[in-house]
Formats: structure tokens, C-alpha cells, sequence
């Protein structure tokens, strides 16, 4: 591994991955070889392409399973912990990452420097930081690598046309760790190519895809698919046509089924021009409301890709009933490792705590694939936060098995990334989300942020907007009253959320404020006011991550992620305090209530 | 003139200025020809620079002033009125305009397009558009011109030193207009030249800008001076090396002072990063705090250049006390006739009754020369806005005569602009700026407007950010409290101002939570609470907004302006009504008082 390479999890395996090496199985054999493990790989064809198991003393597997194995292997032995017996196999067939990268370089909502491959307009990349790359997403199971970003900006258009050389060029990289590329693709294309529309139902249209999806596949002959975002935040889309979003996707699907290929759609659509007088419209329904009536008109190579919460990756939200509701659609859950609304990859919010309470909500077989957008950057540790390489991790690590225990993932991270700090980081980051939560946003509040950039407090700031992301605080009483005596998205969950979410008494604490408005001496389970325990959380939060602070202090890290992290760490106290006092005093502010403990909140 | 021109208020004037035309005197016998007028010219050396005077038949003046004689004579044939008798001369020598161009195309809050005269990092224009803009600007009096931003970023500091054959060519299309040319310069250039500081008392810096002093007069012999905004926002200063500001300008002052140039020193100080937990620290407080100790330590020929208000541009503010204090220091007022809080040149906003107040407060003798922030741009009709040239128009006759009244202004730049609308129009400019006043920020509040983009409501969007712009509105009360009980800002002012402002029973209406915190049933003098005014004044802008938007459709107009002007006029009226309901939820929300009227307060 060239020096300027830092290794992640990866530090058991200091050489790198030799570019002569074409082949999941060559690079297991490689990667075992060099982590001291005697097996011997064998592919085996009958097994499914991604399945494994250790027989003896032989590695069989599928296509990719060989791979999959040998990292597996290698992290018992590096965790000295046993090898799973039996037949081992992920839970979903595409695991996903998408880039949200554009090609001038920047990447939308990163926080860990610029694009890993775009600069200029065109790819621009170091090969070996690439392989390094793909065996990272290899080692923790993951399989799709979405590279530009769902906002297609030009050029990207051209990634699936005059790029299109380049784009294979990207995608054989990869190959070796059995990782397929996916791209996003721009609904209104054809219309660049002379042809006066693109309405899904127009032969042209269809032609032309089609005539893309073949130039496509014949380059790039284990390439995923599409990634579309349509009209969604003035992205284009089938509504231009008076069509809807089934026979949009279709459309591409149809393109893309000749060669085994997938349509991956987001269902991130509401309305965001919402005026914020009217409260018949509630943005979390919007998707329900959108995707409901055309369950079962999506074709089978058609997958719905649905955010985790019905809002937009905010530090908590119910499960999105979308997912729950649609039975008769191929759906994915959308993650956000990249920490938009959780700290800028600054703040610690280690996300495994996110991904298992979505899997206590919902049976793993409610959906068919998962996603996650990515954290990945230029930086020297390749997620601007040296533990923030925890988040991706563990991401692939729940998408393998969902049942995965979100402890056991952060402590197998942190073994591998930080051997003598091991217990220590894992207890500062399993507790990490929870911390974030209190002193930014507890109760189910969302949207107290800064607009635009998503760090730091600010009350007001979405208060007016067009986003529809209402918290309507008043002198006596915050939240959204989303019961069907408010605006009915409670509605939306099945009879046993609905009971659960939709009874104050029994919806739990941290989402009370996201299904119900309630009076600032509203009395809490725990006998506690409502306006106590917002002060209470905030105050608690900001304690909590000076006492994390202390702790990293002390801690044995190496150079320079020692620096690193502190200096990000000394950022989350300052943060975590400005917002304990933002938002105690907002709500001072408006309720005029002191704090029963007589601690400071300033006027 | 071509085509392409916009005539703005000289349509009386269709030739333009020949490019051969070297001298004012020259444009004089040019401009009056073409008017019709039958006076002789003649220059009078004896005379003072800018005077002039009509003895019968015969136009005497200085150097510039025979220009100013000729305008003057043509808009009193234009508007059948009499010509002054006897000598005519500007109050202050000096009448700037300041614009704040990047020389990558860009202007710093530039609501009228792209920069006339820079593009791509370089010097970019149409010498006719320039000379046309010289002709506008001596039409109306203004003869000094800064084509840079304060905040002067690379490569602006090559307009001193490579670029200064660039500069001189500039220059010279501006000479037979009587415009000087001002440069804003970086403080810290010194340091790109080999020199380890710009510490004002270095030898080497003094020898630096000596040199560049001689070298850019010897290029542009009628130079008026640097402008320079130092330490602040961030800006690099004197206080990097423990110096005042008297001897960081008065070192710029002895560079300049052989060619009998001035520095324009800008008194923008205050603390950027204040924390709103902190109440001792109040901003306007700032610039008195800074410059009052330093009184009588300046050269004669640097200005201390002081916005109108304490803030910054705020549709209402007090006068500046800063310009009432200093009585030994050579100071300047500046305004901003970029609308940058007062509407973005979108809203109608005529300035001239805030450059008429500032001269009800402050006697014209009190400063020694008048700026405002340019509103040009390379938009087709100059100012974004049609109208918004009534702003420029009325600054330079008030730069030329303080005393004049600001209706007569607007009511003349209307008649030689829209002839057949120019009394409506009349009406509803000179009612404008209370219009926006009243839908926006009423009584003297501030701030309470989008951060960053200052357009539109957003009454929490500086309440805790680290600009020193707080309201602390609660459920009982608002505004701050600057008396002596309070932030003390009052006492800066002279007795009788002090004793106007201090007390909630004598200060204007208009500026009471300026100076006061009030409770929301604090009963105002006309007898309402101070709650029912926000509401009542509220609905009253908005009204009014819609109300002038019904007189201007029915305006006899020209094509494009009118389009351009009703385009606008619907922006503002939906920018009205937004303000409108954000404010009024805003108090209404923290209050919880409902309107005596009955009208809609959005929940």
C-alpha cells in the first residue's frame, strides 16, 4: 500500500492489491496469502455468485463468494473469533453505495474533500487508490458503487455516452472486487440528442435509451444500472408528460432488461415549493401519497428507493411508511453514511444504532436491496473524520446481515482500525448517535439547523421556508400534530404503529415531537415536563460530549488520527454547546419557563 | 447612442458623447448643441474647479464646472424651469461612488447584473457604455468613481501595479466627464512584494506605497485616492501589528499626500465573531468606541468614511454618532444605494428621503465629503430596476446640494425619465421606502431578514449567529434595550439626541425598538399597543405594496420598462405579503395576542 494511503480497517493487509490481479478468487488468494491464512480458494460455479463456505481447509464460493470468504476469514483471525459454518451468503443481492459526486470535483453534501475520481469535468484518479477502494467495499460485503451524483449536472450526461470509455475504464477497476458500477443517469437526455422530448410512452425516447443500455452493457458487461432521480427538487421526470413515475421507470427498465440490468428509482418526491400558511399539506406524506397508487404497475427489474425516515435523513424519524406500505413493489431503504443532518463527519453519530432500529420496524424481507450515500472523499483517511470509517463499515456489515448487532459491528471497526483504544472507541461511538440527538435534536424535533449547510443550530431557519419542515413552536406548545386529528400521516403505518405513534401515551419519547403538538407542561412518562426535558436532553447532550472529549484525550491512537480526531472532537464540543444554548433559549425564549435545576440558559 | 443603451434620465440627449471629446469643456459645447441650447462656453481658470455660472449668454466655469453648468441648463430646459442665478458650486469637493466589482465579472451585493468594466480576472467593457456612464454621472454631479471592491481579492491588487496601464486607459474615458478615478487597495499588499509585514510604521511599507503612489499618478495625473476597509470582516489592517488606525491611514495619507491625493478610510469596525450569549457587547457601539479616542490623530487628507447608521444599511437607523463625535477628523458619510437590505433593486425602494433625514440630524458642514455604494451593473437599463436610477440620480443632486428636497429630486429624475407617468410615479417613489419600511422592518427593528441573501423575512436569522444583530424577541418582549440602563449606545450621541432617543415617550416612533425594549402592550403614543402596531403596520406595507402595483399598470410606460417594472412590482408585492405574514406569525406565535382587527394571522 503506497504510503499516502491510509489503511481504514484495513491495516492487517499493508500491501496492496496488485493491479496484474483481474479476479475476485486471484485477489482472495492474495489477500489470504498476505494475512497468513493456509486455505485453498476454489470457485465453484454451482454456487450462488456471492455465497461461500469454509470446508475444511478450502475456500469455496461463488464468483465473488470466494472473496467475500477470504475477508471473512481474515477478520476472524484478526478479531480471533470463529469462522461462521454452513453456507454464507449476504441478505440482499445489491448493496449499495451512491456517490453523490460531481464532475467538477465537488461532491454534494461531502465531508471528506473532494471527488475520489472527478476533477475538471473528467475522471481524474489515482488507479491504486481505486483498487484500494474497491477491496475496502469488497472486505465489508458491498457490491454496487453508484460514482456521480443523482443531481446530474453536465457533463456527467456524457459518463453513458462520449465518457463512455472512460466509464469502463473506471468500472474494470473495480471488477476484481466483484463491486458493479451504477450510474445516474438524467431522465431528460435524449432530449440532447435531438429528439423534441422525453416522455416515456415516445418510441424515440425508448429507442433511444435502449440503443444506450446496448452501447452500455457491451462495454461494461457486469454494470448494475440506473439511478434516477426525477422529479424530485427540479429534477426532471415523467410528470412533465402528464405520465407517472411506473411508467417512467419502466420505460428505463425495458432498456435495461436485455442484459439483466436494474432501474433503481428514488421516491424522494414532495413538494418543495410548500407554503408554510398551509397546513393541509405534510411533507412526510408525500411519498405514500405519490407511490401507493401505482403498487404493483413497476416492472420486476424496477427498484423503489425509499430514505429511511419519510423526512430526509434527519437525526430521527419513524421508519418510512412507503416501505411499509408497498407489497406489491420491489423497494431498497436509502441510508445517509455521509453525515448531512449528523454532524459533518465533525460530531461522532456513529449510524448502526439507525440501521438496526429501521430493522426492528420492518422484516428484512419488506424490502429487496439496500442502499447508502456515501461518506467517501479525497481526504487522507478517506472519510474527513478518521471514525467516521466506522459508519461505512458497519453500513456493509448490517447490509450483509441485517440482524447484525450494531455493538458488535462498531466493536469489530474499532478492533480492526484502533486495536489498543478498541473498548474505549467503541463505547464513546455506540453511544455517539445518542449524544447527537439530545443536544441537537431529542424528542422527534427536526430541522432546528442552519439551512442550506445542516450544521449548527437554528430554530427558525426552515420556520418560513418552502420546505415544508415545520416545527411551529409558539409561546405554549411545539410539534406537529400528525394524528388523524392533525394532518393524518399516522394514517399511513399499519394498525400497530398507527396505535403505538398516534397515542401520545404511547409513542415513544424520541419521536414524540414528530407525531405530536403538545403544551410545554405536557408531563413526560417519566413524570418530567415537556419544557424540563427538552432542557434537560440539551444540557445532558452537551455534558455528555465534553465527557467524550475527555475520554478521547486519554486514548492511545496513532499519528496523525490522534490530531485529527481532537481537533474534530474540540469542533463537536464547541457545536454541541452552541446548541444546547440555542435551543434552550429559543424555547426560554417562548415558554418563559426557567429551568427547574437553575442552570444557565441565557435570555 | 447605440441601440443598445439604455438612455436612463437622459433621453433628452440621444447622441453620445463623442469618443474624440478630450475635455469637459469639450462635452459642454457637445452636449448643449445638442440640447438646443444657445450659450457660449467658457472656461475660467480663475474659477474654482467645479463652479459655474450663466452671465447672459455665456456659461462660465472651471475646469469640470463648465460640464456642470451645461447639465444643469439642459434639465432646467428640460423641466421649464429657471436656471440659478449666480455662482453654482458642489457642497463637498469630493462625491464618490463606491462600487464593490470583482474583477472576476461578479459585484459584492450587485443587483443589476455583472460588472460594467471587469470579466474573467481582467479589465472587460464597451468604452461607449463607459463614457456613458461618465455622462450620467457628471449629468447629476458625482465626479469620483471606485471601480473595485473594498474587499479587494486577487488579482484586484494588480489594478495598482501590473494592471496600471489597464487602469490609466480606464481612467481616461472617465477624465472628460470630470470623474476622478478612486481605487479600493489591500492593506497587506506590501507582502506579495518580497516585504515580511505591512506594518505601517516599517520603512520599507511606507517606501513600498511611496513608490506605487508615484507610479500610478505619474499614469493617471487627476487620481483622487485609495479606499481602504481594513480589519474588518476579516479584512487585514493595522491592528495585525499593534498600530491604530490613524497611523495605518495616515501612512497611506503621506504615500499620496505629494500628488495631493486622499485616503478614503472606511469606519466599518466591529467585533464579526461576537457571542449573542454576550449582552455587554452591542455593535453600534463599535465604530464610536474605535475612532472617538483617535480624534484629531488623522492627516488632513484622509476621510474617514462612516455608514449612515450605526448597522449597516438597515432600512432605518439613527444617525451614525460616530459622525456627531468626531470633531477633529475629516469625515465622510456613506450610503448604499444598492439595495441591498432595502429590496435588492426587485422592491421599490427611493432612497432620497434617508439621505434627506441623515441632514436633518447632522448639519452638512459636519463631514467634508458624501459616498454611497454604487447600484450599477451591466444590466440593459443600468440599475436592474428601471427606477432604481432614480437612487442614483437623487444621491448625486443631494451630494451636490444636501439642502435639496428628496420629492423635487425623484419628481425630476421621473419627468426626464417617464414624462408621461412622472407625477404617479412620483407619488408612489417618494412614498416608497416608508411602504418597505412598513412590511419589513417597522419601528425600528432590524435584521429580521434572510441571512447571507438579505432579501426576504427571517425573523430568527440572525438571533444567534456571531453578527452583533440581535432583537431577543420573547413571549413578552422585544428590541434592545441601548439607554443608559442598557447597552449605554445612547450616551454616545450629543445631549439633545440622547435625551430624544432615551426615552421611550420622546423617540421616534420609527426607531423605538431601536433604542428600547418594550414590552408587546406597551401602549404607543397614538394610543395602540405596540403589538397591535407590528401587526397593523404590517398589513398596512403589504397594502400598500398592492395598491402601488394597481397604479403602475395603469402607467403610460415604454416597452421594456414596462414589462421589466411589473415583472418586479409582482415580486414585490409577493415579498410584501410575505413579510407580512412571517412577521406577524412571528409575534403573533411569541405573544400569543391576537389582531384587534380580526385579519388573517397565520397559526
Amino acid at each position: 500500500m503506497p504510503n499516502d494511503l491510509h489503511p481504514a480497517w484495513l491495516s492487517c493487509l499493508p500491501a496492496p492489491v496488485p493491479a496484474e490481479l483481474t479476479t475476485p478468487a486471484e485477489v482472495a488468494v492474495f489477500e489470504l496469502r498476505q494475512a497468513g491464512i493456509d486455505v485453498e480458494v476454489r470457485e465453484q460455479p454451482a454456487l450462488s455468485r456471492e455465497a461461500w463456505s469454509l470446508q475444511g481447509n478450502i475456500l469455496h464460493g461463488g464468483h465473488a463468494g470466494v472473496l467475500y470468504g477470504a475477508y471473512e476469514l481474515i477478520r476472524a483471525k484478526e478479531l480471533n473469533r470463529p469462522v461462521p459454518g454452513g453456507l454464507c451468503k449476504p441478505y440482499y443481492d445489491a448493496r449499495m453505495i451512491d456517490c453523490w459526486d460531481n464532475m467538477d470535483g465537488t461532491v454534494e453534501r461531502g465531508y471528506a474533500g473532494r471527488s475520489l475520481w472527478f476533477e475538471g469535468n473528467r475522471f481524474s484518479y489515482d488507479p491504486a487508490r481505486i483498487r484500494q477502494l474497491g477491496r475496502m467495499l469488497a472486505s465489508v460485503g458491498l457490491n454496487v458503487l453508484c460514482i456521480n451524483n443523482v443531481n446530474v449536472h453536465q457533463p456527467a450526461q456524457e459518463l453513458i455516452d462520449g465518457l463512455l470509455p472512460e466509464t469502463a475504464a473506471f468500472a474494470a477497476l473495480l471488477r476484481p472486487f466483484g463491486v458493479r458500477l451504477m450510474l445516474s443517469v438524467d431522465f431528460s437526455q435524449p432530449m440532447q440528442h435531438g429528439i423534441p422530448t422525453a416522455d416515456p410512452l415516445d418510441p424515440r425516447v425508448q429507442a433511444w435509451w435502449a440503443e444506450r443500455a446496448k452501447a452500455i452493457w457491451e462495454q461494461i458487461p457486469d454494470f448494475y444500472g440506473f439511478l434516477v432521480k426525477a422529479d424530485s427538487e427540479h429534477r426532471p421526470g415523467p410528470f412533465t408528460y402528464g405520465r407517472s413515475h411506473a411508467e417512467g421507470a419502466n420505460m428505463l427498465a425495458r432498456a435495461v432488461a436485455p442484459y439483466k440490468g436494474f432501474v433503481v428509482w428514488r421516491a424522494f418526491v414532495y413538494n418543495c415549493q410548500q407554503d408554510w400558511r398551509d397546513h393541509s399539506v405534510d411533507r412526510p406524506c408525500a411519498a405514500c401519497d405519490t407511490y401507493l397508487p401505482l403498487d404493483g404497475q413497476f416492472d420486476l427489474n424496477v427498484i423503489l428507493q425509499v430514505k429511511n425516515g419519510p423526512y430526509d435523513f434527519q437525526i430521527r424519524e419513524p421508519i418510512s411508511p412507503t416501505l411499509l406500505a408497498l407489497h406489491k413493489t420491489c423497494t431498497a431503504v436509502e441510508f445517509q453514511l455521509a453525515q448531512e443532518y449528523t454532524g459533518h463527519q465533525i460530531d461522532l453519530c456513529a449510524l448502526a444504532p439507525v440501521f438496526h432500529e429501521f430493522f426492528e420496524d420492518i422484516h428484512p424481507s419488506g424490502i429487496v436491496a439496500i442502499a447508502a450515500v456515501s461518506n467517501l472523499g479525497r481526504d487522507w483517511n478517506w472519510f474527513g473524520h478518521p471514525f467516521a470509517a466506522a459508519n461505512l463499515f458497519c453500513f456493509g456489515r448490517i447490509a450483509w446481515n441485517p440482524r447484525e448487532d450494531p455493538v458488535t459491528c462498531i466493536r469489530e471497526w474499532a478492533r480492526l482500525s484502533y486495536p489498543d483504544a478498541a473498548e474505549a472507541l467503541t463505547g464513546i461511538l455506540s453511544r455517539s448517535r445518542a449524544v447527537y440527538e439530545l443536544y441537537t435534536g431529542t424528542l422527534g424535533q427536526c430541522w432546528m439547523v442552519n439551512p442550506h449547510e445542516h450544521y449548527g443550530p437554528n430554530p427558525g431557519g426552515y420556520e418560513f421556508d418552502r420546505w415544508g419542515t415545520y416545527h411551529r413552536a409558539s409561546r405554549d406548545a411545539v410539534g406537529i400534530d400528525r394524528t388523524a386529528a392533525g394532518t393524518g400521516y399516522v394514517s399511513q403505518y399499519p394498525p400497530e404503529l398507527q396505535a403505538r405513534y398516534g397515542d401520545p401515551g404511547t409513542c415513544p419519547d424520541e419521536l414524540l415531537l414528530f407525531f405530536h403538538r403538545l403544551r410545554y407542561d405536557f408531563v413526560m412518562r417519566d413524570g418530567r415536563t415537556l419544557i424540563q426535558r427538552i432542557y434537560d436532553d440539551h444540557f445532558a447532550g452537551a455534558e455528555e460530549a465534553e465527557k467524550m472529549a475527555e475520554v478521547l484525550k486519554a486514548l492511545p491512537l496513532p499519528e496523525p488520527d490522534r490530531t485529527e480526531a481532537l481537533k474534530r472532537m474540540d469542533l463537536q464540543v464547541a457545536n454541541a454547546r452552541e446548541w444546547r444554548d440555542v435551543i434552550n433559549t429559543f424555547f426560554h425564549r417562548l415558554s418563559g419557563v426557567d429551568d427547574a435545576h437553575g442552570r444557565t440558559i441565557y435570555d
